[in-house]
């Protein structure tokens, strides 16, 4: 069964192991992928810093060392600005395949899709609004600012609101036909209607035939 | 602030009231709130018979008399049966239309979708996995069964994928442009690309213009 927060070729269960040879970046990494793994199946108020700190195989001290404090921790693993950067990292004429791909890729290969994080801003009260408002604006946002023509911020909201469709029926619910098809295939049948809202809108834009 | 399972018209945390004069089938509908409100926020190990009680304004042992167990609650919240029928009950051609308003309406008018409930299957563990299968069974596998051509379930998987995005956009992350546009202009847009999966496929298909 797949899990949406699991990195790839690691039991869900099994604790980073820790090792005296790991160094910052990589024992960073590894915090902030435990309290990921948490958020997404906890209550942020039921989430002790020695919670992530036992996933993340370090000690309490250690992640306030490098984060500061709880508070701070969750700041940045409720921030999307790495993700969007990364999801947005293409000409806007291929844009469109480009973002279907990255959503694929993040899931298949890296066993998590760190935009789904928003999906479980209900279990989150208070701190759910931080995840909603950082996605809105950093996701969202981020993108119609690229665009040209009327409404581009309800057209990238639909755009992106097909991206997270595609994720949740990809990594949450293992869609069986969607896993079992090829990456290629599935860009090719779904990027085409996310690459419209960019590009094209009614009376106007570069109109293409959609193959 | 929007909630995805608050009822439209009551504040989050109030429980439903109790009643006198409520009859068995309110009663009912209210127990089944109440669950599936809690199944959005809580795993499921952490949810009581008690904490479901309270919110619907019942006693526990009323709970048991019209569902049995709360394993047998638990396996009606976790049905998609009645969501997929009043979802599909249109004819094809006009399928994608039907559906992405079924969507938008039940989160305007209805203050919830009960197809998101798929998306926190991550965090009821076992009982996820029932919510996945019951999801693929219940609503892609039945969309697929009425699609021509070939792939129909690939096909079917990315329409649902669509829509599920669609009400992660509207009613999780709040988009602030979408909850601004009209529901006939959203579906306008976004209902091509849902159709376009039903009635359109690689090399055949009844082609048409996506407007």
């Amino acid at each position: 069964m797949t899990h949406m927060a699991v990195p790839s070729g690691r039991p869900d269960t099994a604790p980073v192991a820790p090792s005296g040879r790991r160094d910052a970046g990589a024992t960073r990494a590894a915090i902030l992928r435990a309290a990921r793994h948490l958020l997404a199946r906890h209550a942020h108020a039921d989430i002790t810093l020695r919670s992530v700190a036992e996933r993340a195989g370090v000690s309490p001290p250690l992640i306030l060392k490098y984060f500061g404090s709880k508070d701070a921790l969750f700041a940045q693993v409720m921030s999307f600005e790495a993700d969007a950067t990364a999801l947005l990292d293409a000409p806007l004429d291929a844009l469109g395949a480009h973002m279907v791909r990255h959503v694929l890729v993040s899931q298949s290969e890296h066993g998590a899709d760190p935009l789904l994080r928003v999906v479980f801003a209900p279990l989150h009260r208070e701190h759910g609004d931080v995840l909603r408002a950082n996605f809105r604006t950093q996701v969202a946002a981020r993108l119609a600012a690229r665009l040209p023509g009327p409404d581009a911020g309800l057209r990238a909201e639909l755009a992106v609101g097909m991206l997270l469709g595609l994720g949740v029926m990809y990594g949450i619910v293992s869609g069986t036909r969607l896993r079992a098809a090829g990456l290629d295939a599935i860009t090719d049948r779904y990027a085409p209607a996310v690459q419209a809202h960019l590009t094209r809108w009614p009376g106007g834009g570069p109109v293409r035939d959609i193959p």
